[in-house]
């Protein structure tokens, strides 16, 4: 079976379980926040403004019914994918599957929910969509397999992509043979390379797989007809882009749920600082003397900065990391992470009690700590409970939107999404 | 010094020969000749159907200048773009550069034309950013090497974004920085592969390099930033498209122009036929007795169909088309491979007397015949006057459009490009 065709057997047929629908409104109240919060980012008022600017007259038309986040305006949507692909990942705080290394969300929900909008579906219908885009997306990515990362693209863009194909494709109602089409389109611009990262156009790999999703399946849906076999076959995209074809990813598909173990950050930091962070909080110390820290070596030339002078530097520092969640600071905000933080007298008083020190034997998704003698672990690819995970996000959200803004979110999604809602909260209405 | 650093300096300081900027008008020419009469193929008009739904009211406002071929109302650019690629590129009639094989006009045109229009320039600085979009997009070509083309990326697609950018970005006014940026957003963006030859994917490539080129210009130059690297850089274009970043490639750039030797299509049939029936064309032959063709033995699998029944199946037969070629039918129109041409009685009396034979010391772009014992030659690859190919072109225009419309192009191109007189043509008014 062609990979094309395994992807729409799943789309058509899987029955997501009760597990992973939860999930994915935690997913999506964690997608919405990064986007709100992310939206005055400057690549994403860059990308609103030209957006708005190219669609503007299209406003009132009946082409435009895509909500953009943190524009009053609606606009057509290609464009409000592109954007809130952007506007999403601006942060780089949205969450992650390890299983492909790719920001899943980032490139189907905008696609989703865009297409949602456009074609007026309520939302049990974008939900199941969007599930089966992002559960595609990464069984996609584990298909292309690690030396596609590795070689330098952004699976975020390319498997994201065709998650975004799927979930569209799926709210457009496409039949096989146009869904087929479709993703033969895609094939020709699934992208994005790593070349980006640390500058704007690492969110844009992001929006492009959105934006491009959406249009390959308005334009199959007209009748643009393409090859099927675009994904796996001759000079398709796997052959081209180093993809390993590998078909065990495919292993109980539409029975399991990769997506269920997808991975939200908790703290605005270096995501080598997390399960640090993660164990620390599990010990009661009222006040440490000697705090060790073990994480994998890796990590030790990437956050392990020992006397931090900047908020940037802060959030690649295991040390300040380590002190702050011994204090109680909240270290799923934005702005807990500043110049001011690293001066602090409490703070810096811990700095020489905590000693940091690589061990092989730990997963890169693992640390272990020990306060005065008392151990803790944590490995961040370990199962959540969601009812832990949703009181975690939920304080997240409040944490960078204020809790206002996130309690309507919350309510938009708790009981069902509810798209009217859910849309005017990141309109910011 | 880095890729996007050399078509900087290229775009900043190339002074085109006159003989360039005659070539390039005679690709104008030929490429809205082909997208004129290619705007009634299906791809051609669900990408514009789509395109013009999408932006619905905009067509009024402020974003919407750039003409679309065969529409009456304007697009925003980028817009304009994509439909525009993909239809002058729907019947795989526009010119191709064997250097790096790929049609060069279909992706770097319709980029240039949606922001001369969108920013309001004249036809002396469309015609010059479009040149040295061109030539630097077959200079990339030629850089990324005969093995990304191999492993199966459309030439078109990748170098052709390249070169859409740079010529976007000189429209544009962008400054070295801005191009740089926007050189490193493309990147992420320039793709296409050959998987979808065969399909409506195909001409879709060159469309998506035009639209993808205007936006990322867009976003530069209102600020968005990304990695200039990112086409030769880790983790960058060549690393992970099988680029051989042949530096050799950018010998004489900016003093000796590739692009003068793009090659156009003067038949509408296989291009495979096309230097035999160059080469019959070399001998007057009232009643020719004994024909002997000889081609590269490739082409014996691809357009050697001895008895053809079909207007396609007529494309595909050296037999057929030399027939043509003795008896004056005019070759360069699109009606003229019909399944009526297949069964007509003088054609089918020369068949018996044309013989077909593999020659390996032929080039593939070569031909040699023999017709009654006078023996001619000719090689695709050889130089044209420009004299004698405007009058081919300008032939080839009046048989694919007819000669009214024809004149009318040629009028507004042979002075300097008309702009306003050039895109009228183009919308059909």
């Amino acid at each position: 079976m062609s990979v094309a065709e395994r992807l729409i057997r799943f789309s058509e047929t899987a029955q997501p379980t009760p597990l992973v629908r939860e999930i994915f409104r935690l997913s999506l109240l964690d997608w919405s926040a990064c986007a709100i919060a992310g939206a005055s980012e400057p690549v994403s008022r860059i990308a609103r403004d030209i957006i708005l600017q190219e669609n503007h007259g299209a406003a009132g038309g009946d082409g435009a019914r895509a909500s953009v986040v943190g524009a009053s305006s609606r606009s057509p949507a290609r464009a409000a994918a592109l954007v809130n692909g952007a506007t999403s990942h601006a942060l780089d705080y949205d969450d992650t599957h390890f299983a492909h290394i790719g920001h899943a969300s980032v490139a189907v929900i905008p696609a989703a929910l865009a297409v949602a909008e456009e074609v007026g579906v309520d939302g049990v219908a974008f939900a199941e969509a969007a599930l089966i885009g992002l559960e595609a997306s990464v069984r996609f990515g584990v298909w292309l397999g690690r030396d596609h990362y590795q070689q330098g693209f952004h699976m975020t863009g390319t498997a994201g992509a065709i998650g975004a194909t799927l979930a569209a494709a799926k709210l457009m109602d496409l039949n096989a043979e146009q869904t087929g089409d479709a993703l033969g389109l895609v094939a020709s611009r699934a992208g994005g390379i790593k070349a980006q990262f640390g500058t704007m156009g690492k969110p844009m790999n992001a929006g492009y797989a959105a934006a491009n999703g959406v249009e390959a399946v308005r334009f199959a849906r007209a009748g643009m007809t393409s090859n099927p076999g675009a994904l796996d076959g001759l000079n398709g995209f796997a052959a081209t882009h180093h993809g390993a074809c590998d078909d065990t990813a495919w292993k109980g598909n539409g029975r399991d749920w990769l997506f269920e173990t997808v991975s939200h950050k908790l703290h605005a930091c270096c995501h080598g600082t997390h399960a640090m962070i993660e164990a620390l909080r599990q010990i009661d110390a009222a006040d440490p003397q000697r705090v060790e820290v073990y994480v994998h070596p890796s990590w030790l030339t990437v956050c392990d900065i020992a006397e931090p002078r900047t908020g940037l530097e802060a959030k690649f520092s295991l040390r300040l990391c380590a002190a702050m969640a011994l204090t109680g600071w909240d270290t799923s905000a934005l702005g807990t992470f500043s110049d001011t933080a690293c001066a602090d007298a409490e703070l810096v008083s811990l700095l020489d009690r905590v000693q940091i020190a690589g061990d092989d034997t730990l997963a890169e998704t693992a640390a272990r700590v020990r306060i005065d003698g008392v151990e803790a672990e944590h490995d961040l690819n370990s199962r959540t409970d969601p009812d832990a995970l949703r009181s975690r996000l939920s304080q997240k959200a409040a944490s960078i939107l204020g809790p206002a803004r996130a309690a309507n979110l919350v309510s938009a999604i708790e009981n069902g999404v509810d798209l009217s809602a859910f849309t005017s909260c990141l309109r910011g209405l």
